[in-house]
C-alpha cells in the first residue's frame, strides 16, 4: 500500500523515550508514535508486539530503518540486550532484515503473513466460481463512478455542520427525497417526518422489534419460509416467533393467533416468490397488530402491473421497510423505514445507529438527480433479461420455475428435500453455489405447504454478466440429470 | 399523536403491584409493565424517575392515561400523597398533563423536550454564531481531501465482493489494523477477533447494554454526570440506572452496590474532566461486574503521560469503546468495541447495524498508511494550543478551568446552579452557545459532589480556527461580569 493520506517519509526517525506514569512509554520510530507497555516481565514482549504490529499494518513501511539497538535501548531506558533480542526474534520471524553496514530494516512482507486479510483481498480463492444464491444483486453493476462522483460533490460542497452528529432519524435532505420517491415508485403514503433512515434492513427490523417489545409486544408472526438471520434478529430483541403457513396466495394471517406483530414480504414472498393475494392483502390491512412490510425488491417487477406497498392500505399500522441493498449494493448499509405516527417515538428511541451522513447525502443527491431511478431501470431491464434466459434454458429441459413475476430469484421445485440436497451437492461439484428451500424454513414451521415442498432458490442476479451464460449452462446440466432428479412437475406450483 | 398501540387502548390501565425480589416492584400502567425501584428513602425519587424514563423512551405514549394517584398508591403500597407529589412534579416538568375530568395523561412532547432532533433538523436556524458546547471536534479540520482520495482508491480497487453484505462484526481489514492501533495508541490488549466495528459509540453502547440485558443484567451504574443520551440508550435497552458519585478521583465504584455493569470514562471523565485515580482504576479492574470503558477522547492527552486504557488491566471484563467521532468526524458513524471473549457472541448477536464497508476500508487504509495518526497528532497539537489560549484568557480574568489535562473541553466552576443558568443565558445573548454541568446530571443523582457544584462545560474544539479568538473574547466578557457572577474560585476544584 502506498502512502497518500498526507506525507510520510518512511525514513528512519529519531527515537525518544519518556518515562511513563505507570508502565506505558512512548517512542517515535520512523516518525510514528508507538506506545509500549513495558511493565514488569512484559518489557521484551511489549516491545516485540509493538514493532510487529507496526510492521503488520504497514505503519513501519518496507525498508524503514530502525534505530540501532543501542539508541533505542537508551531512549527507552532498557537494557541494550533486550532490544537486540527483540530485533533478533523479529528477524527470525521475517519481519525485519539485518544486514551488515545498513543496520536493521523492515523486511519485504511475505504474502502468507496475514491469512485473514489475504483471503478477503483475494476472494476468488474463497468464493464459488458461479454463485446462484439468492439475496444479493449483481455487484458488478454497482455504479462506482457515479457514486464516487456524487460523493465527491457532496464532500466538496457540504457545510461543516454536515460532519456533525447527524439527526438520529436520518438527514432531512434524504428523508425529503425518499418521501417523494416512495410515493411514486411504491405508492407509499407518508411524509418526511415519518421516515427513519437505518443502516440496512436488518437494523430497521431490529429497531422495530425492539420498539414493539418495549411497548409490550411478545410474539412476532413470521412467514414459515424466510431468512433465518431475520428470525434471529427478532429473537435477539426478546420476541417469540410464530411461523405462518405460506401457500400460493402468500402468508395466511388466519394462523397469526394472538401475535402482536407480523413480518411479511407482500410484493414478492421470500423465497417462494408468490405475491400476496388481494384478499390476503385486505386481511393484512385489517389485522389488529402491527405489520412489518419487508419490501426488499419492490423496485423489480417485470410482467404485471406494479404491486404497490401494502403500507398504503394501513399507514397507521404498517411499518414499511425498504433498502438500497438490492438497487445499489448491500455494503452501503443504507435502508429506510416508514413508521406509523404512534410508533415513531418508540422506534426513534431505539435507533442508536445510523449510516454516515455523507452516504445519506450522496444517496439523496442520487435520488434527486434522477440517477437512482435510471440505475433501477437499468438493473430491472438486465435482471428481466436474465430471468427470461433462465426460464428459457430450463424450459428446454422441460422444467418450470415459479415466483418469476418480480425480484432477483426464482424457485425450481423438486420432489423432496432429499433431492434438493442432492442437487445442491452436485451443483457444488460443478463450481455452482445454490441454496434450497430447506435452508429458509423456520424451526417448528410444520408441514405448512401441502406436499412437503422442496426446491432450489435460484438467484439469477448475482453472477457478473460475463459469467451468467456458463452459470446457466451448468445449472441446466445439474438439474437435467435423470440420475439425480425425478420429475418435479407433478407438484402443484406456487404461483 | 394518540396512543393506540396494540391492546393498550390508551385508557386507564389496570394497576397491579407485585412485591419485588428485593426493592423492585412492578406496576402495570397503560398495559405496560413498569419496574420501580422503591427501596428505602428513595421511594418518591424512584417512582418519579421510572415514570419520567418510561415517557422519555416512548414506553408510555402521548395520551396514555395514568391511574389515579389513589389507585396507583394502593397497588404499590405507598402513601397516596407520595404518588400525588410525583404526578405534580412531572406535570410541572411538562411530562404529564392534568385536566379536571380526564385525569392525568402523558403530555404532547414539547419541541424543547427534544432539542437534539429539533436542532439537527434545522441546524442552520439553530446554530449559534460561536459554539462552545462540548462533545464535538473542530469539524473544519476533517481531512476532506485525504478521506476522499482514500475512498476513491478503495472504490477503484476493491473487488466486487466488498460490495456484498459485510461481516456484521466489521471488515477483517479494519479489525486487523485497529488491533495494532489500539495496542500502541491506547495500550489495549486485544486481537482482531475480539474487535467489533459499530456505527459510533451510541450504537456500541446500545449493543453492549442489550447483550448484558439478554444475559440477565438488570442495573447499569453510571457516572452521575454524563450524557443524558447515553443514559437514555441504556434505559431503552431495558436496564435500570444507578448514578455513582464522582469526585476529584473520578467515579466511586464503592456505591455501585449490586449493579451488574458500569459505564465509565476513565481517561477523562465527561464532563467533569478528572482522570480516574490509579487506586480507583485498580478497584474498577477488580470490580465484579462488566465495565464499559467509554474512551471518547483517549487520543487527546496533553500534559501528562498517556493514560492507557483501563481495559488493559482487566481485558476479561472490560468492554472498551472507541470512536472516530472526535479524531475524524461524528457524521462518519464509525466506532469500535473491544469485547471480552465471554461476551463476544452475545454482543455480535445484537449488532444488526454496521457502517458502510467502503467507509470501513477507507478508515483501515488511513490507519495502515499512518495518515490517521498524523491527523490525530495535528488535531492534538491544535487542541492543545486552544486549551492553552483558553486557560490564559480566563487566567487574565483570575478564573481557572479544571479538567484540562486531556480532551476537548474544560470546566469552569461557578458558585451555583442559578449562576450557571444566568451565565448560559447571558452567553446566548452574545451568540455564544454553552452548556452547564446541570444538563449532564443524572436524574436522582443526589448531592453526589460536595458543595452543590455547578459550572460551565466549555468545548474549545468546536469553533473553526478563525472564529476561536472571538469566541474566547466573548466567553471572557460573559464570565467576567461582576453583575452576574460571584467569584467561584473559593470552591474546591475537581482536578
Amino acid at each position: 500500500m502506498t502512502e497518500t493520506w498526507a506525507n510520510a517519509s518512511g525514513e528512519a526517525g529519531a527515537v525518544s523515550g519518556e518515562a511513563g506514569a505507570g508502565d506505558v512509554r512512548m517512542a517515535t520510530v520512523g516518525g510514528l508514535d508507538l506506545h509500549l507497555d513495558l511493565s514488569g516481565h512484559r518489557v521484551r514482549l511489549g516491545l516485540e508486539t509493538a514493532l510487529r504490529d507496526a510492521i503488520r499494518i504497514g505503519r513501519l513501511g518496507v525498508g524503514t530503518r530502525l534505530p540501532s539497538s543501542r539508541v533505542l535501548a537508551a531512549d527507552l531506558g532498557l537494557a541494550r540486550n533486550t532490544v537486540a533480542e527483540v530485533y533478533s526474534q523479529l528477524v527470525a520471524e521475517g519481519w525485519l532484515t539485518a544486514r551488515t553496514g545498513s543496520g536493521t530494516t523492515v523486511a519485504e512482507r511475505r504474502a502468507a503473513a496475514d491469512p485473514d486479510v489475504n483471503d478477503a483481498a483475494h476472494p476468488e480463492t474463497a468464493a464459488p466460481r458461479y454463485d446462484l444464491r439468492a439475496g444479493v444483486p449483481d455487484l458488478s453493476a454497482f455504479p462506482r463512478r457515479a457514486w464516487l462522483a456524487t460523493a465527491r460533490r457532496v464532500l466538496a460542497t457540504a457545510p461543516d455542520r454536515l460532519l456533525d452528529y447527524p439527526d438520529p432519524r436520518g438527514l432531512p435532505q434524504l428523508r425529503e427525497v425518499l418521501a417523494g420517491y416512495l410515493a411514486r415508485a411504491r405508492g407509499v403514503v407518508t411524509d418526511p417526518g415519518h421516515i427513519v433512515i437505518c443502516a440496512g434492513f436488518a437494523h430497521g427490523l431490529a429497531v422495530t422489534c425492539r420498539a414493539l417489545h418495549a411497548r409490550g409486544a411478545g410474539t412476532l408472526a413470521v412467514e414459515s419460509y424466510g431468512h433465518q438471520a431475520h428470525r434471529d434478529i427478532a429473537l435477539a430483541q426478546g420476541l417469540r416467533l410464530r411461523p405462518l403457513p405460506v401457500d400460493g396466495s402468500g402468508a395466511d394471517l388466519g394462523e397469526a393467533g394472538g401475535a402482536d406483530a407480523v413480518l411479511l414480504t407482500p410484493a414478492h414472498q421470500f423465497p417462494l416468490g408468490v405475491t400476496l393475494h388481494p384478499r390476503r392483502r385486505r386481511e393484512a390491512a385489517r389485522w389488529g397488530g402491527v405489520v412489518i412490510e419487508d419490501d426488499y425488491d419492490g423496485e423489480f417487477r417485470y410482467d404485471r402491473q406494479p404491486v404497490g406497498a401494502l403500507q398504503a392500505l394501513a399507514p397507521d399500522r404498517v411499518v414499511y421497510a425498504g433498502t438500497a441493498s438490492k438497487s445499489l449494493a448491500p455494503s452501503l448499509r443504507l435502508g429506510w423505514l416508514v413508521v406509523p405516527p404512534r410508533l415513531l417515538d418508540a422506534v426513534a428511541a431505539q435507533l442508536a445507529a445510523g449510516p454516515s451522513a455523507l452516504d445519506q447525502l450522496t444517496l439523496a443527491e442520487g435520488i434527486a438527480s434522477g440517477g437512482y431511478d435510471r440505475q433501477v431501470r437499468r438493473a430491472r431491464l438486465a435482471y428481466r433479461r436474465r430471468r427470461d434466459r433462465l426460464v428459457a434454458a430450463l424450459g428446454r429441459q422441460h422444467r418450470h420455475v415459479t415466483g418469476i413475476a418480480a425480484g432477483l430469484h426464482a424457485v425450481l421445485e423438486l420432489p423432496g428435500t432429499g433431492t434438493e440436497r442432492l442437487v445442491i451437492t452436485r451443483a457444488a461439484g460443478h463450481g455452482l453455489a445454490l441454496t434450497g428451500l430447506e435452508s429458509y424454513r423456520a424451526d417448528g414451521a410444520g408441514p405448512v405447504i401441502a406436499g412437503d415442498r422442496a426446491g432450489l432458490v435460484i438467484g439469477y442476479a448475482r453472477p457478473p454478466e460475463h459469467a451468467y451464460t456458463t452459470a446457466l449452462a451448468r445449472l441446466c446440466a445439474v438439474v437435467s440429470s435423470p440420475a439425480s432428479i425425478t420429475d418435479g412437475n407433478h407438484y402443484q406450483p406456487l404461483a
